[in-house]
């Protein structure tokens, strides 16, 4: 079975192809961070000006496109659409070499490092589709242009902004997200999808002094080192092996000067959890080492700020098993598995827990030979192939928004 | 005995005081980066051409001045000029807001944390009292401003740039460093002045990855950790107790997003010893942990770059004694006491070094009540008070170089 | 529905309770270590013999029973008879006060810390049973009474001893293991029930020196100490989160005197995998970070020393979910989880692996209250509480074994 | 100038020396526990006795000899006698095999480690010379055959027990330390000598359990080690590079078991310092320290105890001017150097400050080539080469006495 066969009127032709193409590589070669994403919501409606959809801009930089086909069901399919701060190192045709301005003022290079613009080359193609077969369903599709995922600044900025004021309410939200798997497969959890992340801003005083004279300070280096290493110990003595958490330090920033022990450290933790009480306890831990290391090295006590707390996406059983049916009907019985949770967060969930709608959310591969030890998410090296990475998105996409709205022929 | 019974008719009068204190707060207040300081060689270029002293630049941002005043000796004294990458604290009126640019191209605030500006404003008001009486000696004195003393690179870059194929070459190079020592008082040492130092960076290659799949990546942050908990072995339990030496982590920057297990991690090792013997044992021990941290986490070698070395700063004896006694018959008996090796680092030793003239280096004090909790140079509130800082700066150089181009009368 | 109805000919009047009670206490007073169990191996053959069952002893300490009563299947079933060197703080009438000898000599106290106390009572209680009511089943029972379990000794010395030359070969061989939880209640899992685990003894070489000299020797506490921080990192960061694992350091010893930095560091590491990709992983990064951490310290290169692995204890799927119904069918519905791979490790699996016969092997509560906080196995203070415990663990037996052996009634 | 010039009449004859070589050979043989030197102390006593040199116990297993000759003044000299629990392994003919018991029942190899041995077989044999040259000198000698130096109890205990209430007190306490130094040297210190002393031991208090479940218990072992890892912070961070001081973890005590996490850590820290301000803030450190990792373990707080201090030995000036002209007057003026302060520490100073008078203690070598990588004090391999070792002990002995007592000739 193939993806032709499964939805026959809804394939792209060679010319639609390109057109999908040629918008993945643009999106790919302008990346932009997270709630800056300006020419890219632009870039957005300009299509769906294009195309004749009704939109609208919410939450800063997010796009609303209403694609309203009669009457019927109302579904939403959610594409985020912001970059990472990474340096590019795929050495692709059309690899970024955009930069970008972090909150604190950092000039950074820019990169679709999580692709994020495979997401909407394939949510914008597959509403290029249902527009052309427009007679064949009937109902309401809400496409979702999010921004700031990876800040989990975007589905909360769009739900205050009015989103569902603004939008007919759905039956489901869906989405779907490229994952380094073999391309052309898709995988889907009954149950937890995603993790709850965490993220902790650590700033730890010490006493600045030569360098020459550690005995006339304190150095905030080795304290913030020591948290470093004794963080560590929470996954491996606190939690239940069972338990899957992850603690990372990912910034680690001190110092101008070789020869001068500086005043501060600063550097963050991200925390990732699959239950409430994992959570709360890997929290406290994270909080009561840094407090004790600090205190260890006779320093003031640091300063704890929360980035951002990521929900669990939990997808909705019964409905997921509906989703994973029209997945594998589509993309083929062997090409959809089901599959345990991921480590990996999202702040899709707040568009469906927000108004108590059911969520669904799957992975599709993007990688030629699947090759386990290739790169992943978050990789300088990350390049999805374009196909069938593209066409299987859009399929996904379609098959699960058609589940809703039919296919009346 | 006082400062004005020591050398009567180098009495600064109030007009010249508040000329020098004037100085004082204008290069207070623009601080420049090692190598980088254009402005302040201008400023110095201008009090010299005013005053009527020959002069060339040196080594790019140097000064050179030619204080000829007939037969007899060659004396040198040399201050620096640089400043250093603190955002300055002191709350003075004068308290500078200067920015600048580190070789990698990051901005950075400036400020004079060392207290190279009392050594410019004391050294150029000397020239100006050797002026007003230059019928009380007789030879030649050769006035040193030099750039690049934090990075060790101002020294070598005016011996490189024919500083003693274009001056006259000394019997012995002084100079001076402002300490947080009690205002009014100088110290000085007859053997070991100041430790060597050694600077090196380093950069640990991980593997990028996201941040909840630390098994897709090389952590480069913990591994980094661990070099910088396993360096403080060196001084613990690798030295003997009795020699002195100084393992100091300086610098750490990693990542850019909490939630990106970084490609690499970068640190600055600064590294104070006292013999030869000992340098070589803590050089050797930085590498070996380095890379045996780098293995143990399953890491590429890191590459280990040096920045630079300092020398050690050793006072001929004879003639530190001769400066000793010079310093108590200006400054008061009990005014200067001799100490034994400081653990800070200079450059300065090269200027002698490399002619094989014997050097002399001393402190003189900038604290008003010599608190010993206060701050010290390189912190951030090191602010010397001006009287009696200036003035003992001012007849500590008069009385050293009198020494050698004797007082006539 | 409860046990008596379950199995009801087969429930214990009175006297019969009393007597494993009483036995129960005994055994639970007099622990022997691993592969000593003299006087426990000494009691059961007293009772086979009292029971007139032929027996003989296998692997030095253990004893095998043969339970023949006419034809029919063969199934065997497993209790292990071994103490732990633990200071047993119970608090019971009936703690231990007993001691043992390791094999380096050293005098330790030793309890039965892990309950194979409950596991011999249960299984000479189901054997007496078993006589009591002959004419309801029919088969051959062989009671394995294994030694050294918590050394990994045991199971492999009986099969080299000829066990199944000297026994007849079962279609099963069933066996369980009290736990924590709630007295009454059994689980099963039904795939992979016991990790593997790994036990390395590392003994790390310093150079011994006066303690107030470091310089003149090699502080093997300080590398030690290193490499038991940087062992967490195994869990921490090179394992996926979804894999769990377990490396604990569970013996540190080193130096006899405060003033003297010893000449070398000895520890233990337990390591507990469910995969062999996963267990392959960590025992090679322990390797790695304990070789590194030498080099680290300039140490040579420690001796690592395997002292023993247990094998995956898999529980054969169709297998499993028989007994899980029996156990239903005589416990009740609801008192029978299924539960996923314990983290615990056992020597059960090589009495079947090493003939190819399945083994099913499950846990039966020992705690009041199922206090989740409360003392585990391993715990000085882990007592359970003497019923529902022991007459669970009978039940269960029984239940177990007729399922092979039928009820002929 | 060699040492029979020296003291022509007290040279040893053949016979002598083979008396005093043989006497050190049974001491090195048979080396006993610190407070458990009664075989010791029975052999000392056996020789005063034939040497008819009247003496008495004191604090337990100290022997005080009092050789009284005629009016003038009174000195004292100390000779400890402990060994350590180290295991020989010098290969020597007359090498140690004695065991011994410590405090806590452990059953340890005993070697004379620290080379008290030639410390007795010095003092004996100077006393031999005294009694054979009595006509040559006028006073009273002290003889102190100390108990209990590695554990700083038998000077306290000496005194404690009335040493000074019966025995004569002295103008001056002397005594001497071999060292791997070369054999027929000494070096003296004209002011502070050796330093302070302090031991802890910490119990750090963990939560006992399976070594498969970290998350049920708390473990003690990395908390340790993470302590052992941060004290060296102290030394590394916290001292001015030119306060010596030393931070030894000399023994490190947790588990029984690999598959245990034990219930609980125990160390112990050794604490050499020059200064009482430096003292106070290395203790503090330990003990900050200690405290914030096991609050960072989430463990209860560990108990410190004192096990030991040893005072500073400060060599009264004046007096060691006179002692260090002695010994160049009989060793030779170039085999005794003036030496700084060690970090090795002694209860010697207790003698004498406990009644006010001045202490001067020196180090002679016992090294045949003085190889600077050879077995130091406390090393297995630590075996002085009897000659001129024994010989150069006797010399500094009697040359430092006869300055007090006189040589009447």
């Amino acid at each position: 079975m193939t993806q032709t066969h499964a939805l026959p009127a809804f394939a792209l032709d060679p010319a639609e192809q390109e057109q999908m193409h040629q918008l993945y590589r643009t999106l790919h070669a302008e990346p932009e961070l997270s709630m800056q994403e300006h020419r890219t919501a632009e870039r957005i409606e300009g299509i769906l000006d294009e195309l004749g959809v009704e939109h609208f801009r919410c939450g800063g930089t997010g796009v609303v496109g209403l694609l309203r086909n009669g009457p019927g069901p109302v579904v939403a399919f959610r594409a985020d659409t912001d970059g990472l701060p990474i340096a590019e190192q795929t050495g692709l045709a059309y690899a970024s070499t955009a930069r970008g301005r972090l909150e604190d003022g950092t000039d950074v290079p820019v990169m679709h490092g999580c692709g994020h613009d495979t997401h909407v080359a394939s949510l914008v193609t597959a509403t290029r589709l249902l527009l052309r077969e427009r007679q064949r369903w009937s109902g309401t599709v809400v496409l979702i242009f999010q921004p700031g995922e990876e800040t989990a600044a975007g589905a909360r900025a769009m739900v205050a902004d009015g989103l569902w004021d603004r939008a007919p309410r759905p039956e489901v939200v869906l989405g779907q997200h490229v994952s380094p798997d073999q391309a052309g497969t898709a995988r889907l959890s009954l149950g937890p999808a995603m993790a709850m992340a965490d993220s902790l801003r650590v700033r730890v005083p010490g006493r600045q002094t030569h360098g020459s004279q550690p005995q006339n300070g304190r150095d905030p280096i080795v304290a913030a080192a020591a948290m470093v290493t004794r963080l560590q110990t929470i996954v491996s003595r606190e939690l239940a092996p069972q338990d899957p958490a992850v603690v990372t330090v990912g910034t680690f920033h001190a110092g101008l000067k070789e020869n001068i022990i500086p005043a501060e450290a600063e550097f963050t933790v991200n925390v990732r959890t699959l239950t409430p009480e994992v959570r709360e306890k890997v929290l406290a831990a994270v909080r009561r080492i840094i407090r004790a290391e600090a205190a260890g090295a006779d320093l003031e006590e640091p300063e704890i700020r929360e980035i951002y707390d990521f929900p669990l996406n939990h997808n909705h059983e019964a409905t997921a098993q509906t989703v994973l049916e029209a997945l594998r009907g589509s993309l083929g019985e062997e090409q959809v598995t089901e599959s345990g949770p991921q480590m990996g967060s999202e702040d899709f969930g707040w568009l469906g827990a927000s108004i108590g709608v059911p969520t669904v959310f799957w992975f599709f591969g993007g990688t030629a030979d699947g090759d386990p030890e290739g790169p992943v998410n978050h990789s300088p090296h990350f390049g999805p192939v374009m196909e069938p990475t593209l066409s299987t998105g859009v399929t996904a996409a379609l098959a699960s928004l058609l589940h809703w709205v039919g296919q009346t022929d």
